[in-house]
């Protein structure tokens, strides 16, 4: 789509921080797209309690720059289910690593009211006063049943317009409807206006 | 049981930091018997995520420490649940405003597994390197029903030993068995030793 977007030495190559590689995979497929190259730096780093992705992503963006001084993005998501005034949000991977879907479909039981969302959170810094947000927001129902096998609550979420959960969909149609493309791919495209 | 603890000046004087009222007249009535006066400042701080209520208090006590320079004490506690894995754990306030102890309830049902406990961790902190960590542990066990009206996760945890829930006792009877009131009389003990 447009050349290669890297930074002019390798000390300030651009760094995605995270510890989960099927982000990394999920990031290098959208971003080269676009002919952005980034570099994977494999760290768990630290995150804030709060109740919006934005904040927290932001603060964790925040001290990673202060600690690698070099231009770098992560990525955060979770699931926002209405009936549960928001429950897992913030603490989606804590919430699936405990009670998991069998948990949140108990939850679930005898509720009708199904809409949840699930919401992805770029944050790509690049000086201590220069933080840009991309979002990405799915909007979809809680199945009755866990259906599929990937990880997270993938097995429970049907995205709106669709029959099939996330799990029960291939990795090319996954990516048509996941919020983290959407979020990565706002990234994308802001990323090649700005060089 | 000792003379009156406090610093040399009022600019150091000892500083309970916690925006939770309930905490502060816990705090009063436990340290006092001890001769300990504290100043209370009403603020809220970040916590960071983490599995650990001692790792969450240390982060964010040093964090304090850092802008405050002055001698502090901060307390977060949690419940634990056997049966889901240690959850709600360290988002033990997040989990209360969103599923609430219905929620708790729900999750536990057709369990006989219901053991659970609850924790408090009390951290003080009087330089950056010198960081002291009291915790106090109450097991007990869910009941099936919500029993009593107090905040939190009171009205369905009953203390091992007993048949009422922490919601149904009186305020002298649950520092009788407070997992607070353990942690904060560790704390107690210590300072009363250390002058």
């Amino acid at each position: 789509m447009t050349g290669l977007v890297t930074c002019r030495n390798s000390r300030s190559r651009l760094l995605f921080v995270t510890s989960n590689m099927n982000k990394v995979l999920e990031a290098k497929s959208i971003l080269g797209k676009f002919g952005i190259v980034f570099k994977h730096l494999n760290l768990k780093y630290p995150e804030i309690q709060a109740e919006s992705l934005r904040v927290i992503a932001s603060e964790s963006a925040r001290y990673l720059y202060e600690r690698l001084s070099n231009p770098l993005f992560i990525e955060d998501s979770g699931l926002f289910i209405d009936a549960l005034g928001g429950f897992p949000g913030p603490y989606s991977s804590y919430t699936y690593k405990t009670i998991g879907n069998n948990g949140i479909l108990k939850l679930m039981e005898g509720t009708s009211r199904r809409s949840a969302r699930f919401e992805s959170v770029v944050v790509y810094i690049d000086s201590p006063k220069s933080i840009h947000i991309f979002t990405g927001v799915v909007k979809g129902t809680i199945s009755s049943t866990i259906r599929g096998q990937k990880w997270g609550f993938d097995p429970i979420f049907i995205p709106e317009g669709k029959s099939q959960t996330y799990a029960e969909m291939g990795f090319d149609e996954k990516q048509m409807v996941s919020h983290r493309r959407i979020a990565l791919e706002k990234f994308a495209f802001w990323m090649v206006k700005k060089l």
